[in-house]
């Protein structure tokens, strides 16, 4: 007699990948379970917004069982996973529960930042992955104004007033654009004893041009925006070292005491207890259909697969990627109980978007390449297209009209123990 | 030679009372310092929403030197006062700092809850007074329907959604009408493996009625309104214990995971520093004119002044009140600095108004007396027009059209490090 009850499926995270994935077993016959930390999902592209008091926690993040509220074979459960257990197909949970075991598993923890080795940075130098990173940075970038209020110390007061950021990815731009504004624009007329306006925003990059995924010309045109906006750019610059005083970059020291890090990933260190080949961000190296080598029955999608395209370059570890993902190793896993042969994943580049600044962005889609206010226009629409809810895209639109119009920023609030 | 330097002014906290006091100052010859341990006014009428996930941090908060950025005589600090020393005129600071001279203080930092004798309860049933304690509702309102999803235990998941708030105020009131609408309305599709219609609602007090301060008729309906909606409401309830397991009311013991505190207060401890008469409630015993008496350089103002009416009565201490307070005690020490004599302070009752549920408030306005639609529409147009700054209200507007056609409640957002 065959087994009657449904192969039980658990996806752990529920970022782009996860959801993506779960949604596609919608009223399939199997028996899903989503196991995330957090109990939302977070728009992640939107999150340089929160940790710059332009929009709330909440404008960007979804209670994950809202989203899948339709999806009545998933359950989901608010769990830290801290290990998979492939032999025993268990997953251990740090909070000590009852294992939860599977039949199938789909891997999409996502990844946090890196400090290549430099672990004793990370509390002078915060990263932006998750809400209460974004909410750390936002305390650190408001509080130095308030602190710089109070000082009757001029050099003091300058180091609190320089922000240096590590990383001209998209993250860095963002983060540096933003910020510049509003020391420019949002903040002078509160404040008595300080110029906000003479603070200083540093963009750090390694490499020898910002955003190095987007073509040359794009770069160039990046850097000439942010510098007409008043930020600092420099390229080739290495960081040594970063403490509580500041940051050392080759021979100049440059005091600061809010640093923020935009440099680079490390995937989930789940990855670690598959037992499977790994690539140096800690990324399991997948097989084309997107499952664990040796593991038929474990796929990986988003953040933490390596997966490797045509041309033997990389998927990049972005939104459009995980959600592709998570679809394709669904698909895979139904065609596997349907005892049909998975299928080879292709990625579909939908382009790139990055925000500099009011009315300036950049945009490659395909051959076409644009900057400046059409980019910005297309960043806009498409980012409030993507957002989910109603609710949340009401609100953004809201937030961003007001910011657009007055300058202001809606949501400066320093709090304790938010981070 | 007479002194040629602009009298200096400091207020402690920028709540309600202390706003008030500094806008006056504008454009007067005087140097006013605002101290306040947060960077922001909270609107706290509406605190109860964001504790219930209805409404953001940022909806209901500004930040208070945005609020004072034309008081281009009034410096905004950021800074927690420990004590008062009024022999040297002096503020001293938590953080260590120099401490701050006045020439005149007004005080107006509010008040916390109190557990009457029972500290210990304290970790067990957090109050409603600060933004981060409207948080810590949150996260263990919400939490607790995480938990009961993932338990195999009936009882604790029983425990899990009880949900007990002690005291029959306008906030207990408000809390236990939100959360029934919750439990019933925004969360049942969600949840698979427990069904959130079920969660039990209890509000206790200890009195013979809900809502002491309205007129009988109204505590009546108060109370119909709630068991209407699904809410146990229990009068004559002394709450004996608060532990981990529950509540003991009685001989009776209700097991509950998530109990909240909104039975009383009592006022800052920077009131002890001032060696003048307190109240019970550690309220200060204010002159006629809302100063210190002995002290007629300090004023005092919101839940901190005990401030008797003519006929004896208290005045009670609701925003109106201390908003009020406020003004007169700037007005006051304005004509101290003109040399004339104080005046003394009336308060002037602008009625009160308590929400029960959607559709459902109750109000009272001099002898008109009124509850059902009409109040709540009140209420909300009140609430609205209140609220500081354009954004905020956009945005309340937004969240409450949502919440009301929709059933949802859009900031269901559980952070580990945020309270």
């Amino acid at each position: 007699m065959p087994n009657q009850t449904p192969p039980r499926i658990v996806i752990v995270g529920g970022g782009f990948g996860g959801l993506a994935a779960a949604k596609h077993f919608r009223g399939k016959p199997v028996d899903v379970t989503l196991i995330d930390r957090t109990n939302h999902h977070v728009f992640q592209p939107l999150l340089y917004q929160v940790a710059t008091a332009g929009l709330a926690p909440s404008d960007i993040t979804v209670p994950i069982r809202w989203i899948l509220r339709r999806e009545t074979n998933v359950t989901v459960f608010l769990g830290d996973v801290a290990a998979v257990e492939p032999a025993r197909r268990e997953l251990r949970l740090a909070d000590g529960g009852a294992p939860v075991a599977y039949d199938y598993l789909i891997l999409a923890p996502g990844a946090r930042h890196a400090y290549f080795g430099h672990d004793a940075w990370e509390p002078f130098a915060p990263g932006l992955k998750s809400l209460e990173d974004a909410l750390e940075i936002r305390r650190r970038f408001l509080l130095a104004f308030e602190r710089a209020e109070r000082t009757d110390d001029a050099a003091e007061r300058d180091a609190l007033t320089t922000f240096v950021i590590v990383g001209g990815g998209p993250t860095g731009v963002e983060l540096a654009g933003t910020m510049i504004e509003i020391v420019r624009r949002a903040l002078p007329r509160d404040f008595r004893r300080v110029d906000t306006r003479k603070s200083r925003v540093i963009l750090l990059e390694r490499g020898p041009r910002l955003l190095p995924s987007f073509p040359e010309s794009l770069s160039a045109r990046a850097r000439a925006d942010l510098e007409a906006l008043g930020v600092e750019v420099r390229t080739g610059a290495v960081v040594t070292d970063v403490n509580a005083r500041g940051v050392r970059v080759g021979s100049e020291f440059i005091p600061s005491r809010a640093v923020f890090w935009a440099a680079g990933n490390m995937a989930s260190p789940l990855a670690a207890s598959l037992g499977a080949p790994l690539d140096d961000a800690g990324r399991v190296l997948v097989a084309p259909d997107l499952s664990v080598p040796g593991h038929p029955e474990i796929f990986v999608v988003g953040d933490l697969a390596a997966v490797r395209r045509e041309d033997g370059s990389w998927v990049p570890g972005v939104a459009p990627a995980a959600n592709q993902e998570g679809a394709h190793a669904a698909r895979n896993l139904l065609r596997l109980l349907d005892g049909k042969p998975t299928r080879p994943y292709r990625y579909v580049n939908k382009g790139e978007l990055t925000v500099i600044g009011r009315n300036r962005a950049v945009a490659v889609f395909g051959n076409l390449r644009f900057a400046g206010y059409a980019a910005w226009l297309l960043w806009l629409f498409v980012h409030i297209m993507y957002l989910v809810g109603f609710r949340n895209r009401a609100i953004v639109l809201v937030e961003w009209a007001y910011a657009y119009f007055t300058f202001q920023r809606g949501v400066r609030l320093i709090t304790s123990s938010e981070g």
